[in-house]
């Protein structure tokens, strides 16, 4: 079910990583940007249209050689609905070069509104005299904090359509202790009781390789944490954030892998969306840059973990 | 700053109630369908002008007597970026009509995502050559799992736009306690933690009733604790949903409110939209229904609390 394909595919490139879709009008090229601007005469319409020839550019130079994408939904919001039309769009065409599509909108919500969520994002909406989807995602992040009412919404849809979702655990970033940290009075910490929810919802989620369709997101710049949760929590896949810019590495991410070189996928999207402004190359180079990120980044990566296997259970 | 324009409302209005605009196609009269299928040929386009035209009628109908809106992201994005464009264009229109808009989104991120979240909803995107506001609610509702790396984007939005962010504290849902419930070693609940950040957080909104820029969600579910929470948390104002359709009534949502008869705004969202369905009315009574229920509301809440005053501290 549902992360079954992304295994695939990862196995298929020999490649754990995932391309983080999140173009900041500042990370696109001028002649994007100044194509755009003289067809549809600026403003949002403009950026949205820049955004998405951005993508497909970013989308061609990786799909032979990265199994998934991650677009962020915050960067595509912040270009208002025809930003939002770029995310569809971008979600179509990542889908149609054969990739897997991980929409990152760390949605929460309970009953109905969650159900909404997850149709929206990962089934289909029902219109008067059609099912459509919305947007066609093959997995959502969400966020865990409402218990179990938030998430059986989002376990119907994703058994009904062979999709899967990623529940924040232990995220990346410097504060994520404040709560996720603590110690309950059992002696476990809170990320470690979200974790253990991620086992349990995954159960009605089975996959063919001992992953179920319910992973996490562990964050690279915990590699203790990392490593501890691929023991405690064996059938859940991670999505590992922070690798690059915010500062883990390739040993760092390691921890997340099994004996098999499954269990993680790492995203980069800075560093491969804005790999011709770090270089310093010319902005029509940006996705043959990207490319060669791309490639860096999963030789480093493959360079630690050999070789990826699929076929038997853990 | 930021939620004080929303007591200022409340206070002028003498009714601490916001309708949820949370517009599913099946909520939403035949007629208005009809029509908009026949403009505009079916699928994503018509739905969303459909919601669009019901929104419109729905805030027509309380605009004079319920100071704030609340429309639900995720009845938006199901629609497709075209149901985005709706919710775009029924917030302006909302804060046309002088109403509070608090957009439930229940963001959550981190660094520059969070900032875009917050840009997005809250204060204005940077395109090419100008600023401009993509979702411009007054209020945004968010998820503190992350810690302060999650809200401190949205506090700076929130300070230079005069703005204001709830954060989910203790939510209305049966299952809410599985994380929220817990007991940390120190002897507190994770819900009382996440309270006790908000109030450290709205430090930095402070408001000249007494209240902080920072509000927290607080389900009318939980009677107990929402009495609770008001002792604890005095600076923090609270967004009450589980009234009506989850089961919450008059007596259970007083104790989130302070002597002044202020602390809080509890939500309706089903039991306004649907009330011509659950009457037995004429659908093209939708508004007027949707009025007196709101009026019902108002004045079952109003008879416990009696009058509200602004003017004074606690």
């Amino acid at each position: 079910m549902s992360l079954d394909r992304l295994i695939e595919k990862i196995h298929e490139k020999q490649n754990p990583t995932v391309v983080g879709l999140d173009p900041l009008l500042s990370y696109i090229p001028e002649h994007i940007k100044n194509a755009a601007r003289e067809e549809y005469g600026g403003g949002f319409e403009s950026a949205a249209h820049a955004i998405e020839v951005f993508n497909k550019g970013i989308i061609d130079a990786v799909c032979d050689i990265v199994p998934a994408v991650k677009p962020q939904c915050a960067y595509y919001e912040l270009y208002g609905w025809q930003g939002l039309r770029a995310l569809s769009r971008t979600i179509d065409y990542a889908k149609s070069k054969g990739m897997f599509v991980i929409t990152d909108g760390k949605r929460n919500d309970i009953g109905s509104t969650m159900t909404a969520y997850a149709q929206a994002h990962l089934g289909e909406t029902s219109l008067e005299t059609e099912q459509s989807p919305a947007f066609g995602g093959d997995a959502l992040t969400v966020n865990g904090y409402l218990g179990t009412d938030g998430i059986s919404p989002v376990l119907e849809v994703c058994a009904q359509k062979d999709k899967g979702l990623f529940v924040l655990v232990k995220t990346s970033n410097p504060s994520s202790g404040e709560l996720q940290d603590i110690e309950t009075a059992g002696g476990e910490k809170i990320y470690e009781v979200m974790g253990g929810l991620c086992e349990k919802w995954g159960e009605k989620l089975p996959g063919k390789y001992g992953y179920s369709g319910v992973g996490c997101v562990v964050g690279a710049t915990y590699p203790e944490q990392l490593a501890e949760l691929r023991r405690r929590l064996p059938h859940s896949f991670f999505l590992v954030p922070g690798y690059g810019a915010q500062g883990g590495g390739a040993k760092d991410v390691l921890g997340g892998f099994d004996k098999r070189g499954l269990g993680a996928v790492v995203n980069s999207s800075r560093a491969v969306l804005c790999a011709y402004q770090k270089r310093g190359a010319p902005e029509t180079e940006f996705a043959a840059c990207a490319r060669e990120e791309a490639i860096r980044m999963r030789d480093e990566l493959m360079k630690e973990i050999g070789e990826i296997k699929i076929g038997t259970r853990l």
